[in-house]
């Protein structure tokens, strides 16, 4: 399997998923900007803002190759001359307070020395965390896991929840999903198959947005609500900035600025030592921002 | 001299710093949150919100000490058992976008082995850089600088020039300042002189920064000027959570997260791959948003 197939499905999975959203959101379109690498390759960014449903969202596509830098050999701990590294990523923030952002995210790393992995992942940050929408998510994801290994779901979950937190706040981002990296082919496992997973979890990927913006966009919220939704964004934007390993990857190895952080949101608030007041519903969010919550449990049916 | 003379002097520092900040302001008062650390010590957080000209920022007081952390060796470099560090911390942001954020900072630490260094800095973030404001504020940087030696205002500002400097933008975060770190005694300056030299610039900070609100507070401003505001607040929020070493010391090293973010805007907007339209104030401030420009110049006049 060739890097160049990896990238026409993944440029393909891009233009599936930019379909589909567009009719989600029903109003905006995708603007495109393409951009290329001065050390090889390029990428595809697609924006959407002021939408019906989605405030600000990008659906970025990326196929770079070139020299391994120091950097790379040091972060990444790997040997090798040349790389060649694809992918999709996904952030998508809506208007709502009662609709969740959503992240997802597959893609492909490959050396000249013929080392590769595949890694990826999707969680789900509701401002108003709801059980009963947690659990649908959560059995979607599992579906696709089953089909690909029996472990995958409770491992990759885990995975999910390390990786998506906080420390600084003691929080977990959202209500999780799964993350992986690092797979490659192994006994009983093909590359094919990991490849399969992955276009697998990316072809589902709007079709699960969609049913987590049908629950909330039809709600009312109050003022209230939208400012706890601003605070929640800030918590996002920190994560995004202080935690997340692929964004400052991105950033201190020459990515592109614009697309990296277009995950970040329109707008975004910060109030010194904001506390939800007792037995309020963003007091019930952030008892529930924590890690190994068993979402799949028939309590939260 | 011991350290408890250098903490008391810093406290004071924080209330004469506090109370002059509430005459220029004019409406808000400071809150305050007393705070202990486990390992040993604590501090005073001071907090200022929807004030007539800030509309959030904070003063914060801090002495700590315990056990040197693997952490601290590591990221610090140094060998010791125990340490005491104590500090002053200041970011204001106020209401208008014709006021500039401003930021400033002294701080002492010492090992058990005897080893101590000061460390510090002042910078200015005009949202509109106005280059007769911004040799203002430099003309006293020098003048204070001057009093304690010959090379420390060419010396401070060039590493102030590279410490508030947004690499992924290739922007400074404004018009710098001074900033300094491990100034110990040596031949020609005593250590009382390292100390009244942080606090000169502490005493001076809150006329320093009058005088900015004064040239800037009752000038009107649009809408469009209140966005380009929001935005430059998405930079100053990513500064800090990218590429802060102060504040990402703090964060992983335990310290108390509300105090650490209390820098951070009450709002502040990320919009894609803005460009300010040409000839226009926002792109003659992006333009000055560089290393080396010398703001003494009497072409700033």
């Amino acid at each position: 399997m060739k890097a160049d197939l990896i990238q026409d499905h993944f440029k393909s999975l891009q233009d599936y998923i930019c379909q589909y959203l567009e009719k989600v959101d029903g109003s905006a379109k995708f603007e495109e900007d393409f951009w290329q690498r001065e050390a090889g390759g390029g990428g595809r960014t697609r924006i959407i803002r002021k939408g019906n449903v989605i405030e600000k969202g990008g659906v970025n596509f990326s196929a770079v190759e070139g020299p391994v830098t120091d950097l790379m050999k040091k972060q990444l701990q790997m040997e090798g001359d040349t790389f060649f590294a694809s992918g999709v990523s996904i952030v998508l923030h809506p208007n709502s307070p009662k609709v969740p952002i959503i992240h997802m995210n597959v893609r492909y790393f490959e050396l000249n020395t013929g080392e590769y992995w595949f890694g990826g992942g999707i969680d789900l940050t509701p401002h108003y965390i709801v059980p009963a929408n947690a659990r649908k998510f959560h059995l979607h994801l599992k579906s696709i896991c089953d089909a690909f290994s029996n472990d995958a779901y409770a491992d990759y979950k885990k995975w999910a929840d390390d990786y998506f937190y906080i420390p600084h706040r003691e929080e977990t981002r959202g209500i999780g999903g799964i993350f992986f990296d690092h797979l490659k082919a192994s006994e009983g496992i093909a590359k094919e198959q990991i490849l399969d997973f992955c276009l697998a979890l990316g072809k589902a990927f709007p079709a699960i947005y969609e049913e987590q913006v049908n629950l909330g966009k039809n709600l009312l919220f109050s003022e209230q609500e939208k400012q706890w939704q601003l605070l929640r964004r800030g918590r996002y934007v920190e994560f995004n900035l202080v935690n997340d390993r692929g964004t400052k990857f991105g950033l201190v190895s020459g990515g592109r600025t614009e697309s990296i952080l277009m995950s970040l949101p329109a707008s975004a608030n910060w109030e010194y030592d904001f506390k939800p007041s007792a037995n309020s519903p963003e007091a019930f969010t952030l008892a529930h921002l924590k890690k190994g919550i068993n979402w799949l449990s028939e309590e939260f049916q």
